[in-house]
């Protein structure tokens, strides 16, 4: 449970950021080197490789060297748990619904 | 398209931290009082009012005060940019599932 709420600290840090956002949204297109990803975005490389290193550290995407040439692949797996903590919040709302509908047609149920 | 990616930010920065997830996950069983919801996390009240303003100036919680009592509402709209986000990155993992298998079936395709 605590190692499953520092991921998702993690990932939601990772995602706040445009630049990040636009990479994995790059990557959603497949997998791509870091000069070409760099080209796209108007920063210094230092700078860039910072949020690649934000990205994979924090498990949204996996890098590997061939040669002289990175590739940077998106882990689609680690986004699934921004649906899951969202789908949790749908689940407690829906809850909440039911709770007020099951008082409205029997009131009864608020003194019990 | 600035002002979506600016409330993105603010959003997910607000998500990447327990005691707010928790306020978020409490909040979605009903309006609360601030108190109330300060007795559930163990800190000062001065470090829970931080996230307790985070989450309102990022727009995923209004709060409202009547008399001496500050009560505590989510705002489940908010929530909903994260939803279309993930969506929209779906959609390009779509987009490119498609392609691959267009080259799959019908090779020409890469020649076009």
């Amino acid at each position: 449970m605590a190692q499953y709420s520092a991921q998702l600290d993690g990932v939601f840090i990772a995602l706040a950021d445009p630049t990040r956002r636009g990479v994995i949204r790059r990557l959603g297109r497949g997998p791509t080197s870091v000069g070409e990803l760099a080209r796209e975005f108007p920063m210094t490389l230092p700078s860039f490789m910072k949020h690649i290193h934000t990205l994979e550290s924090n498990g949204l995407i996996h890098t590997a060297k061939s040669g002289r040439v990175r590739t940077c692949v998106l882990n689609r797996e680690r986004l699934a748990v921004v649906d899951d903590w969202l789908a949790e919040q749908r689940q407690t709302w829906e809850e909440r619904t039911d709770r007020l509908e099951r008082l409205v047609t029997d009131p009864e149920e608020n003194t019990r």
